[in-house]
């Protein structure tokens, strides 16, 4: 296992995703995503991803000189053509028009069209709560999903973002996908050659399965059901139907493509001034006493802590900082070998060396 | 079973809430809410909460005239407060009020606190519907749930109702409560002396239990473990620090009350305007082809149909429609009952004859 600091891992992202052609401020901001997910412990958001984004440029599925467009606004609400520009380095600049907004408005809607992947939703959480907005975000997915009752392959995983700000407490982060787990846990679970519980997919004809491998060719099952079949049905409503984007059979997949096309996939974001409701420091002390009852709660045997939606993330962030983000031998070989096929690195660098060069390089503007 | 048309039990309902003294415009609208509910199938919601509501009102723990205040208002926000008035009668006029808004800004948002109990979501979704609009509504409730890890009673099972209209196709309502199952069931899996399954309730020691009386006596558990216990911890978030309005322990319990207090919960109400975001008649006929896509969709083995969320209590509406609305036997002789004390019926009246009875005095302004 390595650990790096955030700082040189930024760099190295950044480097390896000017080399895809990206501006370097895109780069910049794709690569912030990236490391937020990996400073937060979402370790399969982060550099993990890097190497699937360089393979979707180099097939030329991504836009790297996307014209953002506002295809129509109001006082409340803006619907944006991403032209099929890099989720991760363009949906940061439109959250931010978004936010701009909001502050006139009081409540302001953000859809988008023709996007792609956008990372996880931690980057987008905190900078919400810079400006301590209430905000809703949900991007439609890569089909792996199917509607309660059927086999077929046609809702994402669908995870919607949510950010509540507090006071002297941590925030609340809902970032949750309505799938009850993610395809990794299954491909984990094949490599270890263990069983699955039989409430996380269905197999091919659309039947509970315990084996990971007839999993990965079926379905995966949503939380709670058909209430879970719901939500990421409405996911697909906000982030595709009403933005105009793809859903279903006609999004270019992610991963596992026969033809690889774009994504064609859509967002939705919805921020609120909490001082509308009530003055913000009322709020964030109202907002302290709440986590403090949950958190304060009886616990049941064995259980050391009862924590908020997104409390683990945030504790990860911290111990990150001090220690360093880790990254598995297995990860740094493979950003290795994309960092020697850019010319980021030498046969004689290992993982850290090229990461620390590449970083001091993107520093220099000489990459 | 007895079978009554909607109109009839409509106005036995009316004459029942204006017995309990709601002034009759309010007891026509609290009746539609309870009717709509049983009209399209969620018997739990309707009718069968009548003698609950009236003993509520018998022990003064509702305002029969309240005064209900607008508190704060923006373009695109308004804070109410509900003066512990019957929720049922008036949160309806409050969506009234808010959907009026939405025409001019695009988003309109509401928070109401000091509510009680505003039934099923039914009701509000149909009306949302009518103008087309796209919907959230929330509220916290009688806390039955505890956070991940915990076994204190402190989160309600804190229900959404979102609604999306569609074009040929029935509307998308998505009404789901946060938790698992509703207490309803554990109180007839203790009837029938049936185990419930492991994922339904813990006891009151935070384990997971099959004993429905346990269960009862513990806590019941979210969809999707942590997911579920995050939405719920949202809908209080929404319903209650955002309104103001009571949380956990704070509220006064809607059932099995040790001191019996206004409930003092809150709701929260989102509308959007579609057409902000595409034309309607556009987005009508691409929810349209997603709904097709769903239902269309390859089934599995001994599914007869896929459906998406709502339309079960569509079809159930037009069944119902025309066979009228079922009434148990026992349910029957409670509302007998509980008009006999009301004088709405006498001693040799059977449950249909004093509903028709009813209904008659409620038209002839005679009750």
């Amino acid at each position: 296992m390595h650990r790096l600091d955030r700082e040189t891992l930024q760099g190295f992202s950044e480097a390896v995703l000017i080399k895809g052609g990206l501006a370097p401020q895109d780069a910049k901001i794709g690569a912030e995503v990236l490391l937020q997910s990996d400073a937060a412990g979402i370790a399969s958001h982060g550099l993990s991803r890097l190497t699937l984004y360089m393979e979707r440029i180099d097939l030329g599925l991504v836009n790297l000189r996307p014209d953002i467009r506002i295809l129509s606004e109001s006082p409340t609400t803006m619907v944006i053509d991403c032209d099929n520009g890099m989720g991760i380095a363009n949906v940061p600049k439109i959250q931010q028009m978004g936010m701009d907004r909001v502050k006139n408005s009081g409540i302001f809607a953000v859809t988008m069209r023709n996007s792609t992947h956008y990372g996880a939703g931690s980057y987008y959480a905190l900078k919400a709560l810079e400006r301590d907005l209430f905000s809703l975000l949900t991007t439609n997915t890569t089909p792996c999903m199917a509607p309660t009752g059927g086999r077929d392959v046609l809702i994402g995983t669908n995870p919607l973002t949510i950010t509540v700000p507090a006071g002297k407490e941590k925030p609340f982060v809902l970032d949750m996908a309505t799938s009850r787990v993610p395809m990794g846990k299954l491909q984990a679970a094949l490599r270890e050659k263990q069983p699955i519980p039989d409430d996380w997919a269905l197999d091919k004809n659309g039947r509970p399965t315990t084996d990971a491998g007839e999993g990965m060719l079926g379905t995966l099952l949503p939380i709670g059901d058909y209430k879970g079949y719901g939500l990421a049905v409405l996911v697909d409503v906000l982030s595709a139907v009403l933005a105009g984007a793809a859903y279903a059979q006609d999004i270019g997949r992610l991963v596992n493509y026969d033809r690889p096309k774009p994504e064609g996939i859509g967002h939705f974001m919805l921020f609120m001034d909490i001082s509308r409701f009530r003055p913000l420091d009322e709020f964030k002390a109202d907002m302290d006493r709440y986590i403090r009852i949950m958190k304060n709660s009886t616990r049941t045997d064995g259980i050391k802590e009862i924590y908020l939606a997104g409390e683990i993330e945030f504790n990860k962030m911290e111990e990150y900082r001090r220690e360093g983000i880790p990254v598995t031998e297995s990860l740094g070989e493979q950003l290795l070998q994309l960092g020697r096929r850019l010319g980021l690195a030498s046969d004689k660098d290992d993982f850290p060396g090229m990461a620390a060069k590449a970083a001091k390089a993107v520093a220099a503007g000489s990459v």
